[in-house]
């Protein structure tokens, strides 16, 4: 039987003296003339366990040419080593070659830069960065499943491919059975009758709609699934596949909604942090100094509520030379951004934004003006969460949808959550890209996802 | 503060004689002249909370109004009532409505047959037998991120859109942000480089070949998410949108991923046991009567593990009629899945296969016909989980890709699994909606999925 490496350095006493077997890929190779030490990775664990062998080994020399990246099958004796950097070693007894790797192998022990690593992205989990950042993000998953299971929050897979273009459909990626190369056409237009749906379909870009209709079954639902988005646009923040999390609560008004978004950030960064000590470590030394600290101030801080109105206030009031003037009916820039978390210390709830800059579906406030939308910006991330209470009366909806010409029609399904025990409700969504980039301090979003798909760039 | 009716429930000693404060749905009432009874529905738990109101309540004579679906507010007393039918019982002394209801609500205290239901899909989960069934689908969900997290597996989120066609561009929707009825030509074919990607993109089905990748990297990986099918065929088991979980594991022979399979299918299946009791009952009763025995004997047993010939053997001896002749070099029948699992009462691994019915990626065994794949077939719901021992050696599997015309070129990516470090290696897939229509004794995909995607019909 296998043991783990991570089980090596987690239950160290546990093994001293015992005979162990590993499996795993050597990462290094530092041959003398009598023994040598092989760095040994298997994907456990962050660090390597270090393997030494001496030339009482019958394959002695074979070993001492192991390249980098070969796979290996080696059992010994775990001798615990408190003097030395490493806790503790293995003095292999066996050692075999599994799967060889030739001299060009393009994961080398030395610095590559990101990207670099970007065009071999199927080998890049072999680094220790990339190690550390998807072992995070697969454990961040795992931190948001368990906030929602553990509160009774039903997990709803909405479904990606829709018919209801109430996006607008230039959002959204089209998709088709049909041969684009033949396709049918009835009076100059494509015959989608001839499609799999029997009409036009695309991949959507939220499941909040259909999420809303399970709230006002099971009050508590949350999705977390893929996302596309079709912007054309090479940024640092953006890709056309990502995943996302969007969580809806009847009877949950705009307050309670802030509760919930400050309790399951916290949640969250407080189990990867327990759950990844050494990843996060990794991040600070090498990828973002001061990413502990960052970290530590945004789970020790209260978060500051505010409305946009007094946000712009407080902008005009800067002394600072902005490039995007603060404006009552505009968004906030990022400049913005930046600045208000700075003025808070901490994480700041903008909420009560201009109706004409957001989504039809949130609620209209007292003042005709504003919506009781809220979006949460955090230090060094800026925009991490954003949602609303939803506009729960039929009449004010409809008059809204009329207003921005949303066809009713196509989703009068919808509007059933409001004609049928409709309720106050709300609802966020967090881009899962967003939170995993300011958990590692990586900055560019092609490096939290493991193939990346962004404009003109598809590979694997 | 809002209480939970589940907590009631659960934690009923606790409530007794306390004045709580629910939110949540009529679903029944029972008005009478001095006083009246609501059932009262919240999503948190499949009972309903039975709350008693009389007309010391000023607005009595409206509560005695209404109607089925309304959303109310209620505070008041909780009496148990360990004589009763129901263990306890809400006494109210505040009745507020919240959302009023209309007469043709469609979702009525009555049997409505699963084809109507369909045809509310929103609604649907309001109703006892789709509160139950996507309460399983959500609590199985977590099952399996359990199961595979506590054991160090890392979850891989593989790209849904890509560029590679080695399925057969004819299993895949195509995806385009270009406008259908406007395509861009280029000698009388569509000229992609004006797609967002720059080629044509498909949504994938499988995210078998990237997670290869990262079980190089980290021995053991697991991908969960959505899937796409293009198959235009109506029956009661495919859907062209479906969830599927993937696991790949480094150092793991046939073997050992038959003792993986069993091992996770029977956590996950204890698991939705012991977190959905109320919910297995309901199945138990009203779909398929007879599951929790069938649940409970899949559990206690252990599965049998036999060659597709011998398979064939006993299939060729059995003194049965058959539709379709069983045969060394063919599939197995539904009609012989079942007679299998019947034959050795429980669960069965089916292995080495026929090359030349499975994928061009599995193992080639020594006999140089049959490769190391398995198929886990399970009474009465047929064939759960599919997967194989991978090709491990380049040579051989360059060969069969060959030999099957697979595109190298496309996937040399996936190819470096082989280069670099290869090992023995293996990976199952399940279909996660086999999974409940199993747990739940549902029949048709349509009834375990929320907004079901089949040819012709993409609604909501």
């Amino acid at each position: 039987m296998r043991t783990r490496v991570k089980q090596l350095f987690v239950n160290k006493d546990f093994y001293q003296e015992q005979e162990v077997e590993i499996k795993g890929w050597v990462r290094t190779n530092r041959a003398q003339a009598q023994f040598g030490f092989l760095n040994i990775n298997d994907g456990s664990y962050l660090e390597n366990l270090q393997v030494v062998y001496d030339n009482k080994i019958s394959n002695f020399e074979e070993i001492s040419k192991y390249r980098v990246g070969v796979s290996v099958h080696i059992r010994g004796i775990i001798k615990l080593t408190p003097n030395l950097k490493q806790p503790l070693e293995l003095h292999a007894t066996f050692v075999k070659l599994l799967g060889d790797c030739p001299e060009d192998y393009p994961i080398q022990p030395k610095r590559h830069t990101r990207e670099f690593l970007r065009e071999v992205a199927h080998l890049r989990p072999r680094t220790n960065l990339f190690s550390a950042v998807f072992r995070i993000r697969s454990v961040a998953a795992m931190a948001i499943h368990t906030y929602f299971q553990e509160r009774g929050y039903v997990y709803v897979h909405t479904p990606l491919i829709t018919c209801a273009d109430c996006e607008g459909s230039d959002q959204m990626f089209k998709i088709t059975t049909l041969d684009l190369n033949q396709l049918p056409y009835d009076q100059n237009k494509v015959d989608f009758s001839k499609d799999l749906f029997g009409k036009q379909a695309f991949i959507t870009g939220s499941g909040q709609l259909q999420g809303e209709t399970y709230a006002m079954a099971f009050s508590d639902i949350y999705t977390f699934g893929p996302t596309f988005r079709t912007e054309n646009s090479n940024t640092k923040i953006h890709a056309n596949e990502f995943w996302m999390i969007e969580p809806e609560m009847a009877f949950c008004d705009l307050e309670e909604l802030m509760d919930i978004e400050e309790e399951m950030l916290k949640f969250v960064i407080q189990y990867v942090v327990d759950h990844c000590p050494l990843e996060i470590d990794f991040c600070d030394q090498f990828v973002a100094k001061g990413l502990k600290n960052k970290i530590q101030n945004l789970l020790n801080s209260k978060f500051t509520r505010i409305t946009h109105h007094d946000v712009v206030d407080i902008l005009k009031n800067a002394k600072v030379k902005w490039e995007f003037l603060p404006s009552y009916e505009d968004d906030i820039a990022k400049e913005h951004e930046k600045y208000i978390t700075d003025y808070f210390n901490g994480p700041v709830f903008i909420t009560n934004w201009p109706k004409d800059i957001k989504a039809y579906y949130m609620k209209l406030n007292a003042d005709g003006k504003t919506v009781a939308a809220v979006d949460l910006v955090v230090p060094e991330a800026g925009e991490l969460m954003g949602g609303s209470q939803r506009e729960e009366n039929l009449e004010k909806l409809l008059a809204r949808m009329e207003e921005l010409h949303i066809n009713k029609e196509e989703i009068d399904w919808y509007l059933d959550t409001r004609r049928y025990g409709g309720c106050v409700h709300s609802g966020f969504g967090m881009g899962f890209e967003r939170l995993i980039m300011y958990l590692t301090g990586i900055e560019n979003i092609r490096d939290v996802i493991p193939f990346p798909r962004t404009p003109k760039n598809c590979e694997y």
